[in-house]
């Protein structure tokens, strides 16, 4: 942990970056989070705001400090002048960190929730407590500090009459879903960019990633998503190894693929647990696994009459559950049995494609015809990726407008409406070979095109693409500043004007889906295809790169979210695990050879095979059960926490018990 | 609610019972639980004791009143001579509520954590509180200041230089794992018994059962129990209620058996769900839904070289969990085993003897014989009963033999060791007669003579002979006090006499396991016997009344354990709802009904039955996942609870933030 001083958040002053502007709007403080408002804002609203976020805690005010960035025209457009450069005192952070509940090492090596009365007992802090909090850290505070900046007596945002504000409520969420303020969001480091890019992707090693300095620098819940894909990666090694030889030496024995598909299931169900446990010792290093989640404000988006929270007693919008219910039974459900229905349809056409392309080649069997073979399924792997990309976006829209009072129901609803058309769109035409054509062979060609041609677009749509987007914008305004500015030396003005054009990252959903998606097709059909753990264990060695590149160089850094386990993906991964065991025990029983054992008696073989399979199915849930999800270290000093805190009650009591 | 002030915990020097006595060593506070010493205990010990009780809390005491009964000599047999009952005054047992942390209705309707500084704000709180705790809850008090009654700095029990004391351990615990104390229970109170055993019971009525009283006599464990029985009985009635036509009118067919199983299988699924729901309602109400787990010390009898808890730092005996993994692998695994093996053989013989009655039937059928043929599944039945009690006092040796430090861990091996071999004992025989010999008639004579015999097994077992016993005390001890004291009023002492001699009450798990094997019987083989469920239903009214008889009678009154849920047993209800799923898909499919509509293809057969069984097992679990386990409402108000706690603390943070 000791490098990490070095590197995380620097007190005021300190950093290169921007303070060696002439302009003399830029101050002196270290600029961590942009905040851009509508360019037509209204003048008594910046005020009113600004003083909002510099005003005293006491007061209601968040105690930060913030000032205007202001742009020289360029070339006649002139560009947006309310941007603004949000920062703070070391010691308003560290009473923020509080305020988060922030968990640190103490001294006794224990994770503790951090209060400022106690900071000098807590591990790695010295003098002042520079370098104790990370700057991804600091800009989690500012954001949590601006979040819940509430309106006080206020009716309206001054200069807005029409944007109401509501006693208690968040004036920032208020300003975002109003769209006057369209963005927020923090800066990078470049010194520290730069140090962890070389460590994580420059030099080309045989070593673990950097997970705790992309926690350091991302935050936790992204840290623990590049934790996962390793894990999962090195998780696949084994089976990828075993997988080679059935594709060198040509093996068709179903033994050997029984022995496959068996060891294939149990490992994947070890290693979902035994990630559970990897998951809590990193979440409790980081420690995010203690820590209390804070009480979730509503959506920015969400809206309705005006009520009574029953929990909060305030006033505030409310929406009808039942009108919910309505708009999910009534609209999406109907959506997406329409959109699945469209998935069988094509799914229909690409098998009419498939055999037209055989007749063709049978007419004609040549070089040409041959290749066209392959034509059909890859132009139906592309289809797929563009309805995946197609429905994401409807989901997002169709949750959006089932309003939603809390992002974490918002995301559950988007979650399993994405979840279940996935599956089905990239799934359906493998069932329906294995299940239905019974066709083997056109099963291990069509899995290995879709698996291979999905991996491919995937890293040009998710890294290459934006990438080269960004470099032909960052170049434009690069040239655009020089033209301006001369030889002055303006690095912060650049580099808020090149992140504030920046893609923004949507969160690990999407890289979390693609690597469900792979999980599927290494474990649904992985008796007939051993192959398919090799090409997932290639395309995430790639995956890692590209996903690291992106985060760093082609997206706006995000805010940190701190994470204590994968959520709602561990029980889509298990689900996947378990529809995997019937899938593969019935590609067993239809497997010619395991026929050929029971030739007077196909019944018997089916009861056999429901048998292994019911077996595998139990002993799965018993081992889910005996593994505990928790390492018993961990455990201990999850236990000594609490032992200590009710300790600390009693001894509470006791002392005021003696006073009375 | 208001009728409990009525009830609940009088003040001192107000209950009629005990205090009239004319020995003067019986004082003036209401004695509310009894403490047995040895005999032969060494008079510098009773005195340590006594005043440790007595002392003052900032002096490490319990500060609870005690005093000692004096019974006279009986026909020349002395009776012990230490024994204690222990009572508090009102003021102690409220402080001791919120050390226990008790949570009580507020003014606003919301279940809050009670204090006592705050106790005018909790409803029905009336002047100085009396009347405001139960009689259980101020026992349960009791019993946790007397079990949290440490050791200071005493090296050794005076008089017991043996007995080594550990600063900050139990003292009571240290005492019973020596034998010196010999037991202490809670008095009954025989106006609320009176009054409760009225409206429980003794009025033949068709109602709910009175389950705050209840919960108010005995606590929360055993009223749980009480809701659970009478909502699984009232949840059977419809299955009973559809299973009777099926046993008037004969049918046979298979389809209807079809629907019965199907329905079967979903209303088994919903109704364990809304238990869920049921319970957390109850739980609420009474205050331990939302009520902390406090830290649990080691068990009583848990021994071990002398070592460092890690989680408390505390020196204390500690044992390695290798070797206790090593006691359970090599002894208690291959024990249960073996008990298995021996549970087959027993069925073997009973086969044998079926066999053997079958053939004298044949050979001369006559009434005499035709009894005969009953005889074998009876005896077998008593048997598996004998059988059962004795593996529950093998397995209670030996999960104690394990040495658990914590009862949670002891109660968890004891239920899995007792809950494999009873399902297997008692469902071996089921099992082979269906899947093996395929005798749906001789399945059907089974069950139903295994079910009738358990049940009538039960209830004299557990209720009739324990009730004839404490009979024949009970009038020895009354002569005997009689002939002794002569007209003399005694009440207290004759009370204490003879709830001392009364047997314990070992705690809800028979009582689950038993309604755990009626499940069973209606649920595993439902499509064959569905006459079962109507016997369950008429075995759980007469259960309701011989439990309420047996806790109010026969046993010592047990304290009150706080419990939120039915605990482990939910899921071994859920595990056993889905073997039946898998059981009756089965059964459905081995019928020749279902063969016969497939005449061509017994293989396609068995496919559909695979399926709908997979379809019906995926139902399940979607089903136990989209219904929420707490009801909205108390959603509400958990939140609002946790809400108003992060307030409180927000507000604590900014008073010391604007103090400094």
């Amino acid at each position: 942990m000791k490098e990490w001083s070095l590197i995380s958040c620097q007190g005021p002053g300190k950093m290169q970056l921007g303070l060696s502007v002439s302009d003399s709007d830029v101050s002196s403080f270290t600029p961590l989070v942009v905040l851009e408002l509508a360019d037509d804002t209204k003048a008594e609203a910046i005020t009113w705001l600004l003083n909002r976020i510099r005003d005293k805690q006491k007061n209601g005010g968040a105690e930060l400090l913030v000032d205007q960035l202001l742009f020289p025209a360029q070339d006649g457009q002139k560009s947006n002048p309310n941007v603004f450069v949000v920062g703070s005192t070391l010691q308003r952070l560290l009473k923020g960190a509080e305020d988060v509940g922030l968990f640190k090492e103490f001294q006794d090596g224990i994770m503790r929730g951090f209060t400022y009365a106690n900071r000098e007992s807590f591990k790695d802090f010295y003098g002042d407590g520079e370098g104790f909090l990370s700057d991804a850290e600091c800009q989690y505070i500012i954001k949590h500090e601006l979040d819940t900046l509430r309106a006080k007596n206020e009716e309206h945002v001054p200069g807005y009459p029409k944007v109401k504000l509501y006693p208690g409520k968040s004036v920032v969420r208020r300003l975002q879903s109003k769209g006057v303020l369209v963005q927020y969001f923090p800066l990078h480091n470049k010194e520290d960019l730069k140090r962890l890019s070389f460590s994580w992707y420059k030099k080309i090693k045989l070593s673990f990633q950097p997970l705790d300095d992309i926690r350091h620098y991302f935050g936790e819940g992204l840290a623990l998503y590049f934790g996962f894909l390793e894990y999962f990666t090195f998780a696949l090694v084994p089976m990828a190894l075993i997988g080679i030889p059935y594709y060198l030496f040509d093996w068709e024995d179903y033994d050997k693929y029984v022995l496959f598909a068996v060891f294939n299931l149990v490992w994947s169900t070890v290693f979902l647990e035994v990630w559970k446990r990897c998951s809590a010792t990193f979440a409790y290093g980081w420690g995010t696994l203690s820590r209390k989640k804070a009480f979730e404000e509503p959506r920015a988006g969400f809206h309705g009459a005006l009520g009574f929270n029953p929990i909060t007693g305030r006033e505030e919008p409310v929406y009808p559950s039942s009108k919910r219910q309505l708009r999910i039974y009534l609209v999406s459900v109907p959506f997406v049995l329409l959109c699945l229905y469209l998935s069988f349809y094509v799914m229909m056409v690409y098998f009419d494609m498939e055999n037209w392309a055989i007749s063709v080649y049978n007419e004609n069997p040549n070089f040409g015809t041959g290749i066209l073979l392959f034509v059909p399924s890859i132009i139906y792997a592309v289809v797929i990726e563009i309805m995946n990309l197609l429905y994401r976006y409807a989901a997002e829209f169709l949750t959006n407008w089932e309003n939603h009072r809390l992002e974490s129901s918002f995301q559950n609803h988007l979650v399993l409406k994405v979840l279940v058309f996935n599956f089905v769109n990239c799934f359906a035409s493998l069932f329906y070979i294995a299940f239905v054509m019974q066709d083997m062979v056109l099963l291990r060609q069509s899995l290995a095109t879709l698996l291979i041609t999905s991996q491919i677009l995937n890293q040009v749509m998710e890294a290459f693409l934006p990438y080269w987007l960004q470099r032909r914008r960052n170049k434009k305004v690069h040239k655009r500043m020089r033209r301006v500015m001369g030889d002055k030396e303006l690095p912060l003005l650049e580099q808020v004007q090149l992140e504030t054009e920046m893609n923004t990252y949507l969160g690990t959903f999407d890289d979390y889906l693609e690597q469900f998606l792979l999980f599927g097709y290494v474990s649904l059909f992985s008796c007939v295809y051993p192959l398919a753990a090799v090409l997932v264990v290639l395309n995430n060695i790639t995956e890692v790169y590209s996903d690291a590149f992106k985060m760093c160089h082609v997206f706006k850094r995000p805010f940190s979210e701190p994470a204590a386990n994968i959520g709602v993906w561990q029980l889509a991964f298990e689900t996947m695990s378990i529809i995997a065991v019937v899938t593969n025990c019935a590609l067993i029983g239809l497997s010619s050879q395991v026929k050929a054992y029971f030739p007077e008696s196909e019944t018997q073989m089916i009861l056999i095979v429901v048998a292994i399979e019911h077996v595998l199915l139990a002993f799965k849930f018993i081992l889910a059960f005996v593994i505990p999800d928790v390492p018993k270290d961990i455990q201990v000093k999850l236990a000594k926490l609490e032992f200590d805190s009710l300790e600390a009650l009693k001894k509470r009591k006791i002392l005021e018990a003696a006073e009375t």
